[in-house]
C-alpha cells in the first residue's frame, strides 16, 4: 500500500471526481478530433467548456480545501503522499490566482484567435492576427502578476508547463547549447555526410501499407494493444484516459514515409510514459506523467535517440521495405540518411536534430521580450526574420513560414516552447545513464530487444507519475541536474563522428 | 426565441452543466462499447460512477432547486418553457425519492448481477441468479414506496421509463391485443403464406458486403453522416450527444443478414427521433425524445412498418443483391417472404412483428406478480414456461432460452418491458394517421423516397423533444389516445390480407 495516511487517503477519494472529469474531459477530446460527426463540434464546445468550469469549482471548493490543508498539516508522509499533496496544492493554487474575469477573457479571446490565427496564416497576413497577439501577450502577462514570481514575470508561465522551471534555467541552457549547436550545424553541412535534402522525401507511399508499418512497428515494441490504440486525426498526439486507456494518433499525407513512421514512434514514447505508470496510482492525483518536459523527453528518446538510430532504422529496414517497396532501391545506409537530413528549415515540426532547437531558442527569445515589455507584437515578425537569419542563415518570405506557423500563441501559450528544449536535453541525458546501465543498449536496438530499455525508462521514470517534481525526479533518479552537456556530446557522437 | 421568460431561461442556464454531464456520459458509454481497449474498463467504471454521483449531487443542490422553484411559480409560461419546467422538476422529484441507502444498494447489487446473469445464462443455472432477482425485486418493490403512487406500485416503475404510463393502461393494452394476437397468429400460422422458417436465414455473408449494403441503406434513408455516425457492438444501440451528434451501431454475425440490416433500420429510427429535434432546445432539458415508448415507436416504425414492408424490400432488393451476390437466386417476393418468417419462438430479441407483443405480455405478467408479492422468485421460471405454453404453444427446455435471455432484471430494471409494446402499438397508431395525410405513402417507399415521411415525423413527434408528455404529445399531434385497435388492424392487414 502506497498510501496509508488517513488524511491523505481521505484527499485521494475527494479528488476522484476532478481525476473523473478529467477522464472525461479527455474522451472528448480524443473523440473530437478522431470520430466525432463534424457538426457535432458546437455542442462539444458547450459540453467541454462546462465541465473545465464545473471541474474549476470543485478545485476551489471549500470541502476540497478543507481535506487538503487537513494532508497539507500531516507530519512524516511517504514521499507518495507527500507527491498527492503537493500535486493537488499545485493545482488549487494556480486555479485560486487566476480571477475568474480573466479566465473568461483568455477563454473568449483564444476561442477567436485560434480561428483567426488558421485564416490568417492561409491568407498570409500577420495583421489580421496581431491584435490577437496582442491581447494574448497582455493577458499572460497579467496571468504572470496574479500568479507571481521571484524574479521574471515569465517564471510564472514557464512553471504553468513545467513545474519549478526558471528563465534562468532557459537561459543557461541557450547560452551553453545555442552557440554549440551552430557550431555542429556548420561542421555537418560542410562534411555534407548527412544529406540537406533527400529523394525519398518526395516518395509517394500506399496509406494502407503505411499502417502496417507503423502497425508493425509498434508490435516490435510490444504496445500493448489491449490498453491503447493507434487512430488517424489531423495532427498526431497522445491522451491517456487513464494508466489502461492511452490512445495515440498519426496522420498519412501519403509522401515522405518516415513522417508518419517517426510521429508514431515520438507519440508512442508518450504513451509509454502513461501505461507504465505503478498502477497502484491509478485514478489517483499522481496518476500521469508529471511535466511537459518529462513527457517529451520520453517521445525525443524513442524519435530521435532509438527511432533516427542507424541500428533501429538497420533493424526495421525489412519491416519497411516489405510493405513499401519503392525502398528496395534503397539500402538501409541510404534510408538512415533519409531518416537524419540536416538542414536549415523554416518550420520547427519538420526541422531535424540538430537544428531543432535553434527554432526553439528564436521562440524564447521573442516570447522573453514579449512579456518583459522589450519588444512590441508589430515587431515581432521582423525579430523573428532576424533571428531566422542570425541563427539558421535563411530568412522565411513569409509569414506562414514564419511567425504565423505555430499554433500555440493563439491557444493562448506562451512558456510552452522550451520544454520541447528541455524533452531533447533530457532525453540525451537519460541516453547517457542508460548507456551506462545497460551498456548493449544499441545491440539491444539491432536485435529489437525493448524490454529492458522499457523496464529502465519504468523503474527511472515512469512509474512514478507525478509524485516527484521534474527536477527533483532527474536528481533522484540519475543523481543529476539538468545537464546539457549530454545533448551536444550526443550530437557530436552521431554527427561529426560518423 | 422558444423561450422568454427570465426565470425559465435562468433555469436552462443553470442546468447546462447537467447536460454537458450528460453528454460526457453518453460519450464514454458509446467509447465503452466501441473502441475503448478492453483494459480500460476498470477505470472508466470509476469515471462513469463518479460523474454518475455528481450529477445526481447536482440535480439535488440548493442552487438548482431555488431556480426551479423560482420558475415553476411563474405564470403563463409557454409549452417549452412549461416542459422545461416539467422535465427539471421531475428529474429531481426522483432523485429526490430515492434515499442515497437505496440507490447505492440497487448500483452494488446490480454490477454483480450483471455479472453473475451472464454466467449464469452461460451455465444455464437459474439457481445462481436467483438471489440477486430476489434483491432486485425487493429493492423496486422499495423503490415504489419511496416513488409513491395512486394505484399500484407497479405504477411508480412504470413512470420511471414512461412518464405518465399506469398498470392499468398496460393492462388495457394486453387485454386488448392478447387474444386478437393469438387468434391472427393462428390463421397465419393455418395458413402458410408466412413461413416458419426460410433458409436464407442460415446463408453466410461477408461482412465488408454486408457493411456496404447498410451504409447504402442509411445513405438512401439520407442519414446524414456529418451528425451521426454507423460503428460496430456486440449488441446494437443508439446514443446521442446532443441534436448533431447522435450515433447508432450493429453487429455482423456473419449469417442471417436481415438481422444486422433491420437492426441499422431500427436504430435509424431511434437515431432519427434525436436528429430532428428542434435545433433550438439544443443543449436544453427539452433536448432528446421524451420517453421509451416514444422512442421505440420510431425504431419499430422503421423497422417493421417501413423496413418489413413489401414495397420497402423490393426497392432495395437492387442494393442488397448488388452485394449479397447469394440473393439472385431468391426473388423479391422471396426475400420479402424470408423478412416476415412468423414462428413462435423463445427469444423475444429474435421475435416476429405477430409473436413480439406476447413475449412482451408474459414478462409485464410476472413483473407485475412479483412486485405485488403475487409470485415468488423460485416460482418464476415456472410461471415463464406455462405462460410460453399458453401464449405461444412452446416450452423452453432451458434457462437460458427461457427466464434467463434477457438482461433488463440483472440491471435492476422492472418495468421497462411494457415501453416496447407501447412504442408497437404507437407505430401502427403513426401508420394509421400517416396513411389519412401521406395517402402515397407506400408509393414513396417503392420509390425510395423518404423525406415527407421524415418531414411528417418530425412535425408530428421529433421536433418537440421532451416538450410534452408522452400522452400528450399523442393526444396533441393526432387528437386521440393511446389505441391499440390500429396496431391490430395493421397486422390483420398485413398478415391475413395479402
Amino acid at each position: 500500500m502506497l498510501f496509508k495516511n488517513e488524511a491523505v487517503k481521505e484527499l485521494i477519494e475527494k479528488y476522484r471526481v476532478l481525476w473523473a472529469l478529467s477522464h472525461a474531459i479527455s474522451l472528448l477530446s480524443w473523440d473530437t478530433e478522431t470520430y466525432m460527426p463534424k457538426s457535432g463540434i458546437e455542442e462539444r464546445s458547450i459540453a467541454v467548456s462546462e465541465l473545465v468550469a464545473l471541474r474549476h469549482r470543485l478545485l476551489l471548493s471549500e470541502e476540497l480545501g478543507k481535506v487538503v490543508d487537513k494532508a497539507s498539516a500531516e507530519e512524516a508522509l511517504n514521499n507518495y503522499e507527500a507527491g498527492v499533496v503537493r500535486v493537488v496544492k499545485r493545482e488549487i493554487k494556480i486555479a485560486k490566482a487566476l480571477p475568474e474575469r480573466l479566465v473568461k477573457e483568455l477563454a473568449k479571446v483564444t476561442e477567436e484567435a485560434r480561428v483567426v490565427w488558421r485564416e490568417a496564416k492561409e491568407k498570409d497576413n500577420f495583421e489580421m492576427f496581431k491584435p490577437y497577439l496582442e491581447r494574448i501577450v497582455k493577458l499572460n502577462q497579467e496571468k504572470a502578476e496574479y500568479l507571481g514570481y521571484d524574479e521574471n514575470p515569465y517564471d510564472a508561465l514557464l512553471d504553468l508547463y513545467e513545474e519549478g522551471l526558471k528563465t534562468r534555467d532557459v537561459k543557461e541552457i541557450f547560452d551553453y547549447i545555442g552557440p554549440e549547436i551552430k557550431r555542429i550545424l556548420n561542421r555537418v553541412l560542410d562534411e555534407g555526410y548527412y544529406p540537406r535534402k533527400h529523394e525519398l522525401e518526395d516518395v509517394k507511399y500506399d496509406v494502407k501499407a503505411m499502417e502496417k508499418v507503423n502497425n508493425e512497428v509498434l508490435r516490435v515494441f510490444g504496445y500493448p494493444f489491449d490498453k491503447a490504440r493507434l487512430d488517424i486525426s489531423a495532427h498526431p498526439f497522445t491522451i491517456n484516459m487513464g494508466i489502461f486507456d492511452v490512445r495515440i494518433t498519426t496522420r498519412y499525407e501519403g509522401f515522405d514515409f518516415k513522417r508518419s513512421l517517426l510521429s508514431v514512434v515520438h507519440e508512442f514514447g508518450h504513451a509509454l510514459y502513461e501505461l507504465q505508470v505503478d498502477e497502484r496510482l491509478k485514478a489517483t492525483p499522481l496518476a500521469g506523467g508529471v511535466s511537459l518536459g518529462i513527457h517529451e523527453s520520453q517521445s525525443r528518446f524513442w524519435e530521435n535517440i532509438i527511432g533516427r538510430s542507424r541500428e533501429f532504422i538497420e533493424a526495421i529496414y525489412p519491416i519497411m521495405s516489405k510493405e513499401l517497396s519503392f525502398l528496395k532501391k534503397y539500402s538501409p545506409e541510404d534510408v538512415y540518411r533519409y531518416f537524419n537530413v540536416v538542414t536549415p528549415s523554416f518550420i520547427r515540426t519538420e526541422a531535424d536534430e540538430v537544428t531543432y532547437n535553434l527554432h526553439i531558442l528564436l521562440r524564447f527569445h521573442i516570447e522573453l521580450q514579449l512579456i518583459n515589455n522589450e519588444l512590441k507584437v508589430s515587431d515581432v515578425p521582423e525579430s523573428w526574420n532576424s533571428l531566422m537569419e542570425e541563427y539558421l542563415g535563411i530568412r522565411p518570405k513569409t509569414y506562414r513560414e514564419g511567425v504565423l506557423q505555430d499554433i500555440h500563441w493563439s491557444l493562448g501559450d506562451i512558456g510552452y516552447f522550451p520544454t520541447y528544449t528541455l524533452g531533447n536535453i533530457i532525453s540525451a541525458q537519460i541516453l547517457y545513464h542508460i548507456l551506462r546501465d545497460i551498456p548493449d543498449f544499441y545491440e539491444k536496438i539491432s536485435n529489437l530487444e525493448f524490454s529492458d530499455i522499457k523496464s529502465y525508462l519504468r523503474e527511472k521514470i515512469h512509474k512514478w507519475g507525478s509524485t516527484y517534481q521534474p527536477k527533483e525526479l532527474l536528481r533522484k533518479s540519475f543523481n543529476e541536474e539538468i545537464n546539457s552537456s549530454h545533448f551536444i556530446k550526443y550530437l557530436e557522437n552521431k554527427y561529426l563522428k560518423h
